[in-house]
């Protein structure tokens, strides 16, 4: 199937990429390598060397015969997206080119702004080239089960039947997301449901939990597939920066009492589950949700499982509660359903010793490149200042 | 109390402005005319000649001795948003200065990304505006009833209790938006709603009705203050539309079988809506959501209402159903809550005979400025296309 991946050149773009080559789709990579530009703004570099697109799309082709075409522009172009789509007629997109950190959006104005403008238009246009080009073709979209919040009832796939004074209707499961980001991905869900009703596209909404891990059967076969493993505060996802802390001697970092709980999922589950909304595509006009995790864990749980992992390696690893930068619950109800992928056919690859041993080892096997300045958070969800340095001065001593 | 008007020179903003400037509030008009700009893409004109903004004000100086601030520029401009609310120090924001027609923003893919470009960003900037400047202000949104949709319960008030296996949660009342416009509407309040829970700032989102009429109190004082009075396909709201059709003997044109049923209100409550949350804001932190209408009519029943009319002042009327130009569900449930305006006060102007005639009078006064072109929809929403003329060729003659 010809398949658009949009951002394949990020943390789950790239494996994704791979994982449909592999499977035998033909790839065309999407990206304006913003991702890259931002380690330089942040003065953060991913803990595993990244090779240049071109080297990596060059030597994926080396090891396993496969091509993946690689098309360099900005969704917000609309000049590029339309003769990108008009040249490709590609069967499905997957769409993950949008900033995809809630701190990020969370540093100014100017982030906030950033942030909400790049995903809505950027989505906007992609949708307007679907229906304009290739209106058969199947939108499989990035969003986050952030998107949610934590309410006090189950959380269902995207649609709830909700009762009310003695009438019923099935409606937009109610949204409370967390960050400027998490917002400009429940603007995106909405205009995607609204073009699937007026248009009649196909789309397929994955509600993607918090994502651990770096390899994937692909990544590992040449040391220029790697991909981007981050650790540091505003793109380091908290299972990953936690065994980075371990390996350093640092204290694992718990935001508050650590109670919060949300949906996580390894990224080689990531990768499949694409490949699953890829090859079983949306009806046309519908809009369907799934949310794309497999366990639940609190931040507290996850401490302590890394912790255990550690003692195993031989490295003592402790927990720290610091003061919560973001604005979240504590103590609250979670249960989210999530079993349309495993319908699907999805086997999760859960959370177990072995994925913890590998994650320190990465950590450990990169230990110079670690910047122990970048792991503390300084981005403050209460403060909301139009602008904020947001550098790590490099020459200040480390506080640990 | 010190009150910015933001887009103080529009159909609501401009009798808003004076209403509050007549019960004694300071009020600074925000404007960047860009609905005048607008007339002109659109070659179509208000059936009221309106004075320029900067004449309104002098007129407004004279016959009531008020003087109002007027300050022109546009929310997307940081330099300028900081700026004004840094130097106004305001204790209410009203904020009209949206793109606010639906079927403008259905034109093609320009219109919609600014829209929603426009609506969201400006937006976001009044928030920040707000936190750094002025945490205490209290922020009054212009939303819209069409957040909604049309479900098969009743609407609430902007939130609704859920009881789903077992267990209860208060949560934003699912929306259904059926635009490009409605979307940046709805996405607006999720982000305003967000900014009230991180920072603590004030807010009220007034979901508004179809606005009717056009003479206030104040507009009435003399014809520099008159406000606008739009009646082609893309501004033009129904009722008012419809009371310009049956003036020049033009079909009411119904879209589809007029059974779409949405709230309505009168202009005269629409100021007076305002000055009541502005005379009685939010706490520190609340996001509180109005439904801001007065009356449910279908589309049928306002026909039949002005055919009624016309035809006492000895004008025949008849409708006319034309295919829908929008996806739009018929023969639907409709009930909304709208009891938080009433308990603080406001006395509905219901619709009647009186108002009818009023705005048949100002239909047949301005008969001469009457364009027939702009009145059928022109503006489809199954199209979709990225790129689309909406100029009405003045060289083709009228079809009816």
């Amino acid at each position: 199937m010809k398949v658009l991946v949009l951002g394949g050149d990020g943390y789950c773009g790239w494996p994704t990429s791979l994982h449909l080559s592999d499977a035998g789709h033909d790839v065309v990579i999407v990206d304006n390598c913003v991702r890259r530009q931002i380690d330089a703004e942040l003065s953060a570099e991913s803990l595993t060397p990244i090779a240049s697109l071109k080297d990596r799309v060059k030597a994926w082709r080396e090891v396993s015969g496969q091509q993946m075409g690689v098309e360099f522009g900005d969704l917000l172009d609309w000049e590029f997206v339309s003769d990108l789509f008009e040249r490709h007629q590609p069967e499905a997109v997957v769409h993950f080119a949008e900033q995809r950190a809630a701190p990020y959006s969370m540093i100014d104005r100017r982030h906030a702004v950033y942030t909400q403008h790049n995903n809505i238009i950027g989505n906007l246009n992609v949708l307007f080239a679907i229906n304009e080009y290739v209106p058969d073709c199947h939108l499989v979209k990035l969003g986050t089960m952030g998107e949610y919040g934590q309410p006090n009832i189950d959380i269902e796939e995207g649609f709830i039947e909700i009762e009310h004074k003695g009438r019923k209707d099935v409606l937009p499961f109610p949204k409370q997301p967390g960050s400027w980001y998490h917002l400009s991905k429940v603007h995106d869900s909405y205009n995607i449901h609204f073009a699937c009703k007026i248009w009649g596209i196909r789309a397929t909404d994955l509600n993607q939990g918090v994502v651990y891990g770096t390899v994937t059967p692909q990544t590992e076969r040449d040391p220029r597939l790697a991909n981007r493993f981050d650790y540091e505060e505003v793109f380091g996802t908290v299972l990953n920066r936690f065994c980075v802390q371990a390996a350093i001697g640092h204290p694992l970092t718990v935001y508050g009492n650590g109670s919060q709980t949300r949906g996580y999922l390894d990224i080689r589950d990531t990768v499949r589950c694409i490949e699953l909304a890829v090859e079983n595509p949306a009806e046309r006009g519908e809009f369907r949700v799934f949310n794309q995790f497999t366990e639940e864990f609190s931040v507290r749980q996850l401490a302590d499982l890394v912790i255990d992992a550690a003692g195993k390696l031989g490295v003592e690893a402790r927990l720290e509660e610091i003061e919560n930068p973001r604005v979240e619950k504590y103590d609250h109800y979670y249960n989210a359903a999530h079993t349309k992928l495993l319908d699907l056919g999805l086997e999760p690859h859960y959370l177990g010793d072995g994925l913890l041993d590998s994650l320190m080892n990465i950590a450990i096997q990169y230990g110079d490149r670690i910047d122990r300045d970048v792991v503390m958070p300084s981005v403050d969800w209460r403060t909301g200042k139009a602008r904020q340095r947001i550098h790590k001065a490099p020459a200040e001593p480390s506080t640990l």
